[in-house]
């Protein structure tokens, strides 16, 4: 089985293993420190009683298991799959809750080689069942995340399949989306933007 | 580490596998009838637009990946981790929707063994935050699948937490449910009796 783009075996242990001992982050570890950080988030969201948001599970096929002894499992044999969906869902005062989050090294654009075609597909769905449905870009040169909704990322990446350009520039980005405040608990308070444009709005 | 209770390898290849010769159903496929039954209802309700629901990828904790070539990336030491949320979720009628579906061949009763306290956690917090949160229970030797609200499944497992029944009876669950009707396409309209007991109920 072909090793799908963009997705890399998750390491291990703490961020500060995420360096190499001369500074440098380690290849595997791109990506680590924001997802992290949205767990840490969802996890504040989940005991505030504030909204129930979880990470899927990285989806993998398997191929063979093996039993040592009758209480152990080892799954010795299995493989990356493509995700069919976003990598985040739940429930946010009462409405469904659908995103996708990105990190790159990347000063100058957000590439699409980091999202797979799959997940749009998935994201503007449930956009058109009415969810809330955006797309979280972190550019970890500037330490800027931002919250972008679907309807705004979606004319970047329909024109994208019809030929035009790979990625969108850090500018659109900035002009079409929400700066995310960061902060020590939660990490990303991802919420407030999406009280800001879903419900202020009254989008 | 442990093999977590009611976790059970996936079995591979189509149904008619799941039987020995001799026609009686193999220990690890109990189970997949429901499971591949919901897929497809899934699969069909996406299609046709009606629904945007997922069954969330098995939790694995990836210990060990191996590359034999560059493009290449196998997973050779992993594990089954407890499931932390329910198997299913997703968007319908613009409302988060969020279930678990577990099969027994016990005649008399659902047994709770089948469930984690994680997932019915889960499904409390969703109930609670407004979503739609229910139970798809199969007996399959009546070959009957109930779909059971979480407000109605709640107080059997309060009960148990007590140290009442370790079971909810097949009675109670007739009586506490709506019995989902079987087809060809899809195979268990599930959405029909949402639209019964949480629209048209004006729950």
């Amino acid at each position: 089985m072909k090793y799908p783009k963009g997705i890399k075996p998750r390491p291990k242990g703490p961020i500060s293993r995420n360096r190499t001992p001369d500074g440098k982050v380690k290849y595997g570890s791109r990506g680590m420190t924001l997802e992290k950080d949205l767990d840490q988030t969802n996890a504040y969201y989940l005991e505030t009683g504030r909204a129930v948001i979880h990470k899927k599970p990285t989806p993998v096929q398997i191929v063979n298991v093996d039993y040592p002894s009758r209480r152990k499992a080892k799954i010795d044999e299995a493989y990356f799959k493509v995700p069919s969906t976003s990598d985040y869902n739940g429930i946010y005062r009462g409405r469904y809750i659908d995103f996708e989050a990105k990190e790159t090294r990347n000063d100058k654009r957000f590439p699409f080689i980091n999202i797979h075609e799959h997940q749009v597909d998935h994201m503007r769905r449930c956009h058109e069942q009415g969810g809330i449905v955006f797309i979280i870009i972190k550019f970890s040169l500037y330490d800027e995340t931002y919250l972008m909704p679907i309807g705004h990322f979606l004319p970047f990446w329909e024109a994208f399949l019809e030929g035009g350009r790979k990625s969108i520039r850090y500018t659109d980005i900035k002009d079409a989306s929400l700066l995310l405040k960061q902060g020590i608990n939660p990490r990303i308070s991802y919420l407030d933007a999406v009280d800001e444009f879903y419900f202020e709005n009254g989008e």
